[in-house]
């Protein structure tokens, strides 16, 4: 045999995933069927079958490899003290972003569509993340670098706050991606009171 | 007559938006039907196409009969120095958002299903609602009160913070809205640099 089923999936997989992923961005979760995607990678609606047994699996499979991505890339950050640790997570989480642009739309988009089983593990991927900021904040306050109330909701709130970059943010925009961040962190920054 | 065809649709187009709102909010426009909101109603499919042509006018409405309301809402600010404007806009914001979850999450997902010419009429209504917070911000500057490098990205970046409560908020949860209304807060006012 040329091609086992194995080394099939392995091509075919990061295609469909690919394509389920900007159909349901486009078009939302309920609107997208198996078989559009299917035209959309070019193969039979049986091929998908052969990869993945339904559609409520293949977006669990996209949300969750988006966190699971998303951890192992934080797994790069260096530390040093909180302040800098700030930084870098204020910078890192937007460069994530840019590059996950639709990942980043459906994770919160369709976290209506899932079942409750993969919402509950998709939230605990979405917790770790937030734990990696959390612990900086905590590092800040324990150095008595920062001033925060509550550590869970300053972590929600600056992650929204640079979510929100991706709403709005234009290549072709007066700002670069770098001055951009350069603002985001001096708000990050004021916002845990940390001068 | 007893019933014009006016008031017919003063009664019935209300319900109409509530129930397209509350449809397209859990499924996605792309996956509602005509046929489905009518259902919800509890009225013929005809019915439907007597108040509004089609389900992208429906749309459109919705989304800006959202914005209009609040900023028919925000003329209500009563002003004051920069600080104390800040502070009511973070408060103003986030009971608006409260109150309107379902329209809050469509304005941003649903911008994708408008046609162009809807989502410039959208557009110009949430460029006006960012205007009343830049105001604030231009004031606060110009008074010494905060430092921001780019009060057009200050704002948006403000917005999307405070609309992160609506993605994680509930009643039942450990802090009152208005503990959480207090971090918000404290948060902007040091991310602007208000010291």
């Amino acid at each position: 045999m040329a091609r086992t089923a194995g080394s099939h999936s392995d091509i075919t997989g990061p295609r469909i995933e690919a394509a389920a992923l900007r159909l349901i961005a486009r078009h939302g979760f309920a609107a997208v069927s198996m078989r559009q995607i299917a035209a959309e990678v070019g193969v039979q609606a049986g091929a998908l079958y052969n990869y993945i047994p339904d559609k409520q699996t293949l977006l669990a499979r996209l949300m969750i490899g988006h966190m699971e991505d998303l951890l192992e890339a934080a797994q790069t950050l260096q530390g040093g003290d909180p302040l800098a640790r700030l930084e870098e997570f204020v910078r890192f989480h937007i460069d994530q972003n840019r590059e996950r642009g639709d990942a980043v739309f459906v994770a919160y988009m369709e976290l209506r569509s899932l079942t409750d089983e993969n919402f509950a593990r998709v939230e605990a991927l979405r917790r770790a993340y937030e734990a990696r900021l959390e612990d900086v904040l905590v590092a800040g306050v324990e150095a008595g670098a920062f001033k925060i109330t509550d550590v869970r909701i300053t972590a929600r709130a600056l992650i929204a706050m640079l979510n929100g970059v991706n709403t709005w943010f234009r290549e072709s925009g007066p700002r670069r991606l770098d001055e951009v961040q350069d603002i985001y962190w001096d708000m990050a920054r004021g916002a845990v009171g940390g001068g």
